[in-house]
């Protein structure tokens, strides 16, 4: 189908990471129409087709790639996109953090329509998304990733595989969340200690990121923590307080306990309850802060 | 004093981590005289002159390097040795996990005896001692981190420093050993969550090492908990308590509450009571996998 | 209305508590109409008439009483019994564990029909039932509370009050059985130390009940650790875990953390991963026990 | 020894607690001499000669009965007053809340001295003493604890008996408080939730002591959450501190994690991490309101 690279393709939800990441497509040559519940947010993309009415997606493209808010945003959409009739083979690309379960409900959906869902969703803060330093984790049916990995390598440095089950690249999305939110935590209470023994914050944080923990995850937020520098947020409070529900629910049907997610759910609500709704998760270590007398 | 470079130096404590430090300082050049607890362990050290006793240690050279497993060594070692009338100035480097509150008070005690105390607490697990990639944070007089230098270079892939005060590097080593420990247990929850996800942990650990945690402790970390393959330990449970009870309680002494740290707190001490003294610290993940009826 | 105690009520729910209740209201003199979604528990209630369609249960009785398992099926149940067009006031008392968001959705819906709503969650156990040992906690409009007075009366030793709105009540009883799990940790956690302090835990229990927790809860609870006596169940596992999540998931509405909450939650969580599912709640003390190494 | 009922007993620690006690005893009867590190207090009790040397206890008394505030002040004394030799038996008893491990300790070094050691720490605040409402739990020589019998009925409304081991009565002691920590916590978590969910706070007091929790300790502490009348102090932080250090470092040393006490350990260290170290323990409720952003 897309042999020849004419890629037909519809991006809905034009948020804080999809605006950008249309915006490379459109970049890549890629023929996009485009489709955003506040209209304004697509008349600002140039060089795209706006698309009035969900349920034309499918009639207008084969590629339908989607980065919506939440579980409720994408099932909504789905059930629009798949208002259709395709006597061709479809294919959407779901980049959203959601439940293992809605992707695997919405996989069954899809199906029903001939269309393939493929979970593709992206680890990454906004930033990321101009200079393709996106990661993307994806599963999904075999040949359907094949016709559309040219789209995901226009959109990332890398694209890793977990098999033919969206729902276990959903659930890497929310495993991969959590082991960021931990090192939030794990940085703050540090950090917190630190602060008391007298030692000089950046130098510890040199350290740290040269030695033990070259990770951008470390850099990033070791550096936001030390400059309390939590606005405007690449990862706000919210989206923070909504990966960690997911996790813990999800975790709960499976019966696994998650006391440290546990810990980070108390932080981020002690978070909300304080106001900082539109800090950057890292605020967390805020009150970890104040529990130490630390103000 | 040591400008020539003919290091008259004193190695104590030839344990899992302190024996091949030992040997690469031998190799390195440096004129070494050592002493172990138990003999035999000396006498293994080829190329060493043995010491027979610790109140020797500043008679016989200007620079005592000492290796110990815990605060209570090191402060007996610290009044043997000091046992002494010196005239010249000597240096104490101390690469043991001990308290601040040692570090801080040891430094007082060598004062009065004009010696130096710095303390050069190591990263890294034994086999990375014969590979020169550990690291190194020191903190103490300027002068004798100079004078020292070079020895923490044959030891080291890198020296870190924290300025003038002792305290600092031992709470700097107790912070980073925590975010180690944190790190295992934030896999630890991740795996379990991604098993029952039936996510394969093999591409869920590359994925995570190449792209936002590229770091040596979650690579092996990771692979430890993979593959079940706790013994050998190289960072045995009992001392995973003893470095969490450091931090605590030095945290305490500044009241600062550690949510994360009392956490695993509690999963190493149900890894003792499980008998699983000999296997590393990674086994906690077996806690974690048992409470989620993953067995 | 029930001036002179002829009461038509109607009785939905006949489970381990609700079958109990039901026939403490038929002794008393009650003119009771019921129904259960298995049919045969109705049939078992003797001196009741059997109520065929949930629709026609404000038709046959002015009262209707209702006993049942989640927010779900009192959801389902107000429904149906709502699809009627009554032209007398009607009162319809909960006596369910369920969410104040519910409780304070279905004071508005039954509204509507012109029909009040109280919430009258209780405390015991199904034994307490028929020894009419119950406490109640009720709110709802004030005249309607009145009237069904000596309804709750028949079924518990003492009613208390808390206002107008039936959501208060919903809350208490969620708080209430927050504070019972909470007894039940702690004494699993003392009652493992004082094992491993060779205490004997009948004189400990026999100590705290009558001095400084002269509670049947303490009581009760205490002697089922201490016989491991879990079957039959009380206070099912299952119900333990739809309680705590109740008052986590209205705790996250109201930006509430309750960290000993999450800790019920995964010791729960933990029950149900080893298969515990038909213990009472206080085989939670197991995995306390197990962590301890105490089998 | 003591048939004739006429006690030359010694009391030594004439704090908050011992003051009132040391006074009953002397209203009851008792020969009692008296020891106080500030003489000032000693001074102050009618009644009573005074003690000018801890060493003389043993020479003037055959009971010895100590209130000390920590392991350190018990152990400190007691090396003292076994500086003796005594041709006749002699008991000590001892109130104090001190770790197991001290008690056992005391035990064998009072033994080599021909001297009983009791623990039989007391239950109650100050002002249960005055009204003889203590409840005492002992432990140690049958014989000498039926000789100093009556000298703890002065004392207590009750005294419970924990069998031949000091260090049982200790043990008690330090889970009784821990549980009596853990109803602070789950009643601060429960009005958190209440206040929120706008129950009166005082119904929801009333109904929890009326019915499931009739405690004392459910109300008196559930009340000084509810007026915010956390000074003067009945239980002092400080005092919370070290109980709460004495039970978790018992619990470490038989391996037992206890996740409720860590939470607690954590509460206690911010309150005074905040500067609330003249509170009564109570005030950790402070920080689970202001977690949930309520101020």
């Amino acid at each position: 189908m897309y042999g020849d690279m004419n890629y037909r393709a519809c991006f809905i939800g034009l948020g804080t990471m999809g605006f950008p990441m249309a915006m490379n497509l459109i970049k890549s040559g890629v023929h996009l129409t485009v489709y955003n519940r506040t209209k304004e947010k697509a008349d600002k993309l140039e060089g795209a087709e706006k698309l009035e009415n969900l349920s034309e997606a499918f009639v207008k493209s084969d590629v339908v790639l989607s980065m919506l808010s939440d579980d409720e945003s994408l099932r909504q959409v789905s059930n629009e996109i798949l208002k259709v009739d395709r006597k061709e083979r479809g294919i959407h690309v779901s980049f959203s953090t959601v439940s293992p379960e809605l992707a695997k409900e919405l996989t069954e959906k899809h199906k029903e329509k001939g269309i393939h869902f493929i979970a593709a969703p992206v680890f990454g803060r906004p930033d990321d998304v101009r200079d393709k330093l996106l990661w993307i984790v994806q599963a999904g049916h075999l040949e359907a990733k094949k016709e559309v990995a040219p789209l995901l390598e226009f959109l990332s440095q890398k694209v890793y595989d977990f098999g033919e089950f969206p729902e276990a690249a959903a659930a890497v999305n929310l495993a991969g969340n959590f082991l960021i939110l931990s090192v939030i935590e794990s940085l703050a209470e540090a950090f917190a200690f630190s602060l008391k023994n007298k030692i000089d914050l950046r130098s510890f944080e040199a350290f740290l990121t040269e030695s033990i923990f070259p990770s951008p995850i470390y850099k990033t937020y070791g550096n936001m923590i030390i400059n309390q520098n939590f606005e405007p947020a690449g990862f706000k409070m919210e989206l923070g307080m909504k990966d960690i529900n997911l996790i813990m629910n999800s975790a709960e049907k499976h019966k696994i306990p998650l006391p440290l997610a546990a810990l980070l759910h108390s932080r981020i609500l002690s978070s909300l309850a304080n106001g900082r709704d539109e800090m950057d998760c890292s605020a967390i270590a805020l009150t970890v802060f104040e529990e130490a007398g630390l103000k």
